[in-house]
């Protein structure tokens, strides 16, 4: 198909598919002249991923290219695989943060984590000193029900997975993250609701 | 003690305490002389309240004008009052999103929730579509896990909101709702990676 018709059947412009070109986020197309190339289903499959990728989870040029290049050469183990998808959405620059107090708090939970995971443990440490530096004090116990139930959401979303390409594991996984997080946080805000319901109902805060 | 010690007990500096008072988030102190006024605990209180609001939880002078009327004069419901300091989190402008489909999936769950619960709704709503529109399928099922996890964490949330006053229940709920945001969404991400360990391990994604 000629250009004007990928555009037509992905719904991206002509000039975006062209900028994608030249980043070398798309594959060329067969020359068929010297000005006309053609495109086939795998530029449209390609260009359908870079959309998802850049408009809906919002990842910088420079980071799909990067993960492209991951899912065109897929690394031996599929966690790993996962675990690239993941940092493009997280970022590798890692701040200095002291991950070992995350770390003993894994080990209370059970999680089976390499030594690999810096980025992500960091993300945990400096999230919860954002939390303490605010002067907010968790209840007893609440820190080990957010991990409960945020081990629940991980592992019904590492079941499903597909295994059938690594481009639609990465799609996944990326898209995923990114796109889930505002459905977790209204639900958990809608939850607040109703368990506030369900605690205060209509009496008065003091008792 | 004088506008200084104010600013000494507190951390927060001089000039940042008078706009606070021209803005009406502080209470004026009792004027001692023609220039100079005394202040009290009722001023270290509230201004760590309102620097944590501002400051930690980010929201707008506006917001925390109408919460503090909140917290001057609570409404008589417990519940009520949550509500409240729920709306200065997420905003009162309610995009007009049909939330016809999270109701149903509300009355699938057995969440216990009020009419008024429209922002909270419309947040969910627009959440969903935000996945939808960027062509991500959740897999069977997953949604429900996300509804479950959320109210496990809503729950113990609203069973550890204090009691004692109007002031530290609008300032825990407020607090605890923002700040712990980050915290969840790195939590998830560590815990899928662990949830990765367990199935693919060092295998690779293609069987």
């Amino acid at each position: 198909m000629r250009i004007s018709q990928l555009s037509g059947e992905t719904g991206v412009p002509v000039a975006t598919i062209k900028y994608y070109l030249r980043e070398g986020l798309l594959h060329d197309g067969r020359l068929t002249s010297a000005t006309q190339a053609s495109y086939d289903e795998s530029h449209v499959r390609r260009l359908r991923l870079v959309r998802a990728l850049v408009g809906g989870a919002g990842l910088s040029i420079a980071a799909v290219r990067d993960l492209l290049g991951v899912v065109e050469n897929p690394p031996d183990s599929g966690h790993d695989l996962l675990g690239f998808a993941h940092q493009a959405v997280i970022g590798s620059e890692v701040a200095p943060v002291d991950i070992a107090g995350v770390d003993s708090m894994l080990g209370d939970w059970g999680w089976d984590l390499d030594g690999c995971d810096v980025a992500a443990k960091s993300s945990v440490a400096e999230a919860l000193e954002g939390v303490r530096s605010a002067g907010f004090e968790m209840p007893e116990g609440v820190l080990d029900t957010y991990a409960k139930a945020m081990y629940e959401v991980a592992a019904a979303e590492i079941a499903g997975v597909p295994t059938e390409s690594a481009e639609s594991a990465v799609r996944y996984v990326v898209l995923g993250t990114v796109l889930v997080e505002p459905l977790l946080l209204a639900l958990r805000r809608l939850a607040q609701q109703s368990a506030s319901h369900e605690r205060f109902g209509a009496r008065p805060l003091r008792p």
